[in-house]
């Protein structure tokens, strides 16, 4: 099988392997994991921000994000196909019990002045405006690059209003390697960033969630009751900090596979592909093979093949660590002859 | 002062006032208020439901039918300027969890298809859509008629995915006097609906929910969480129920004045009807006339008239049962030589 | 029938219903009912604080002030049987996301000690503490008073800790009648103070809740959101302000009452009398009897007399101004013949 | 230093860490880590239960059965100071929206009637019960066990009023090794039992949560939410299968080595043990020496030896893998030359 479902199905590395069997370990509850705690010192550093905090996952980052920038009955901004938004299961309503108030990018990327028109005015009748969500790199609008400029002009106007920023990073390091930008650049026009390390960089678990020291404090809190607190966590910070310390540089190479696979793909008479394919996400629209996005999966899995539905006509291909060039190229061909 | 803030302002009349005095009470809590019941069976025979429940407020109403259908995770489909979602203070997401899916309508009308493309489908990362709502006549879309046709499409998907439908129809007897329509034909593709009884039907407080026994036992106990079981409710019952048997017809009356303000409005250099007056809202783009709109509301009111932004070039005006035929006369005058 | 079930019974008087028909209204949402702000102001000023504002209910009144004071997480101090942990529905954990730290009382008294020793620690495991509630006089108590004293040590503790008090005085009238102490001077070791219009002092509808500017400003939003602002409120804001400040003095009549029947169901051979009846409620115990409270109301309701059951052999009788000596002489007479 | 704080500073065994390493893993979020897959059939085979889910933590695990088993505005009823409830930050009101009506226990221990008196009528003041929470063994009573009679009565209690049960068996197999009852017999009284792997078994992480597959498959949806939905987990899953299947049988040799400690620090004067020692835990009571727990805590760590505080005068020690039996002597030798 060729997985181009997500880079989540990255496997973990032998050095991974290794660094998780040799890990320095404590008890992470009382604070006293060396191994966690390194890997968010190096993180804090990385990201250019006051402290780090080891999560499970990025949804519980970014949920403990939501939870401890805001209060009950607030509403935050965000793209209408953010993730915090589209695939979080409500939880910011369900927990922080703030209301999305959703913006429609354009590949992802929010106008500045649509955001400033949609900060809420001191009224009885309307909630308060209390963060605002960016996403980048952005996964529905195929891993589009939301430019440093943009973030910039958002930050401004979040400063005016007194206003903060959080930053799902969860492939912003695909972000920084497809344009050369420091991730701590784009960190800086940001109040909290989340960042992933089970995705394209490989870790078997884990995200870390960046900010000032009283962001981290006050975040612990909300990832206890989250169920985030773990023990003997190195185990698994060891592997993340394999992943955040020697694979960043090598996303170049998926950003080269997705750009072969997207021009193999063009080429096949009936797909088309709708982004502009700038990281390792390519969206294939279907609809002109008379196949839906679920029957077009269906004949690539009998092929050894998987990706997944982004919508009726729309699959979603993700390159990651454990696809070849090789794969690639045979993808190209098994898809151009499923489909004529 | 002219006031056309809102069809809210209207005072009570004589008779009204006289309801109240001679009311026969009891304690509701106690569901022993004669008055009380009586508004409600009278609304739930109106409104073609099963049972009827009194609420101080049309928030309170919408509040108490999103609680009792949906759980916290949930997501509901509503439009994106409605009442509910805009004007409520994020009271959806902090009391019920439920995280607002929102649709961009036309005039207040949201599409079928799209609200069908919007229902989640079956998949660990996404909420379960729990809930439709719709708002008739739609406020911000400048009192907009929902036409019983698009209401049926949407009931005929909503059952389809076994989804609840909840109307906001805190006007919605201008949309029945609109269109002559009974409202009863509108409920009939709801479970739940919400009317105002102190919006044009002049009553001085409250709301009536209705919807199945069922729905309405549940619903109860979340009125009393919310602060809505009251006691010798029938002082306000009683001009409610003066306002619900008399007073629906007259409504003609405003939307004669609503049309007679536009076409005034409308020949003044500067100033622009912005929505199609079909009931008693009237949209005023204030943007040739050099004019923002609290630049405008500023002169109005000095001349002694009132009413409300809706947006940095956007007037709300609205007639209703205070404001005479004179009244809206003068208004157009006036309005005239302020703005030239 | 003889309704001695609750003094939320009492019937409005024909001065009350004379105030409804004359009161000056405007929209209160717009802070424009004259009546509205009068009852506010004069409440304030009975109760000390800066400022006061009109909810529909008591209920409504606590839940405004845990929702104030308080953010979801938190955990708040409050007596075990108290008012808003044991008959509001479990509202604060549903909206304000807040976790009742319960005391067991003496007479609804809780021992300072007690208090302090359940204020948290600052520990990742534990909630903040948020908020300290007394109720005053205590309902499932049998309507006992909280000495003044006990408010002032619990005062002390809040202040060293820097934790509000909201004082649930449903019923603080009847506490400041029994002991002649002024109600502003136990209004004076809270921050908030909620009181009902609609109990012993007779009103039909509604209730104050009291405090500093900054939390009345913060409040009306919550009260929105509970759907709680009404429209031309004056309405019933005007037999509130009749109850206000005529009936408080009265209320004696209904101690006088109260203690005239504990006397004489004392006497009755199988009832007991559980409380020390400092106000207007009773307790009777009716387990030597061999009824159930159950069994016992059902006999009384057949003899034309209502009451309810506060636990499988307690019965709770509350006084109050639609109940006359004549009626209490009869009460006591009938139940002497029901029992033996 | 001698760590007696908790079972939870325990570190991962040799065996546990080459099962990491060699751990086989895939996506968990696909379901497709067969590690994961395996240890939790291995826990529902050993809880009798239809099926089982890995979690991150045992909050996470508590914390899902109450969103799962309950919707907002339900009561949940636990001892008071039970870990749900004392130790888990207020989750259950935040994110459940639920209120805890807490019960004194005896050793940890709730008596059934007391129980059965808590469950709420139907009436429209109060909310509806919605689960029953029990922990065996009870961490604050000082590792009691809950006995399986006790777990019967309130098992028959909660059938009679279709209640559903859940056990925080965070240290369910103390209870078991300790008794020689099978896990498997409590967690039949029981709908769902959480267990956690990495406090006594060892493992460096996680617990398991087990109850009907209908309760699965819901429960997984809110594990998500709460951002406990891991990628390869398999890391984290295998050296928690070496636990749960090779390290239950030598819990009896923390309980001997508690008993030793009991013994020895019960003959010191000044320390007093506050508990029964059934299991792991042991309670000193240090208020006859002078000291408060936290200066006794404070010469105990200069010492070379720490413990927890759990209260002015309680001092926590907490027997596991990594204390041996001389550690044992020597911390009843130290601590006595310190308390004289």
């Amino acid at each position: 099988m060729v997985d181009l479902r997500s880079d989540t199905v990255t496997k973990p590395t032998t050095e991974m392997r290794r660094a998780a069997f040799e890990a320095e370990v404590g008890d992470d509850v009382y604070n006293e994991d060396p191994t966690v705690r390194e890997l968010e010192e190096v993180a804090a550093e990385i990201l250019g921000k006051e402290s780090a905090m080891f999560v499970p996952s990025g949804t519980q980052g970014n949920q403990i994000a939501v939870l401890t920038h805001c209060v009950s009955g607030q509403e935050i901004i965000l793209e209408e196909q953010s993730h915090i938004y589209y695939y979080e299961g409500a939880a910011i309503s369900a927990f922080a019990g703030v209301q999305p108030r959703t913006i429609k990018g354009d590949r992802g990327v929010m106008n500045p002045n649509i955001i400033e028109a949609a900060i809420r005015e001191d009224d009885i009748h309307v909630p308060e405006t209390g963060l605002i969500c960016i996403e980048n790199t952005h996964n529905r609008a195929g891993g589009a690059v939301v430019p440093l400029e943009n973030m910039k002009q958002i930050h401004s106007i979040a400063r005016k209003y007194n206003l903060p920023i959080h930053l799902d990073g969860a492939r912003l390091f695909n972000a920084a390697v497809a344009t050369g930008i420091d991730v701590k650049e784009f960190a800086a026009y940001t109040d909290t960033v989340q960042i992933c390390l089970s995705k394209g960089l490989g870790a078997p678990v884990g995200s870390i969630i960046a900010g000032s020291e009283q962001f981290n404090k006050k975040a612990r809190k909300w990832r206890k009751r989250l169920g985030g607190g773990l023990r003997q966590a190195g185990i698994i910070a060891a592997p993340g900090l394999v992943a955040l310390t020697t694979m960043v540089n090598r996303l170049e190479e998926d950003h080269r596979h997705a750009k072969i696979l997207a021009n193999g793909l063009s080429q096949i008479s009936g797909l088309r592909i709708e982004n502009n394919v700038e990281t390792n996400i390519i969206l294939v629209n279907t609809e002109k093979s008379g196949l839906t996005s679920h029957q077009f999966l269906e004949l690539l899995k009998q092929a050894g093949i998987l990706a997944v539905s982004f919508g009726p006509y729309t699959v979603r291909f993700t390159t990651h660590y454990d696809v070849t060039a090789t794969q690639i190229k045979e993808v190209i061909d098994k898809v151009g002859k499923l489909v004529s």
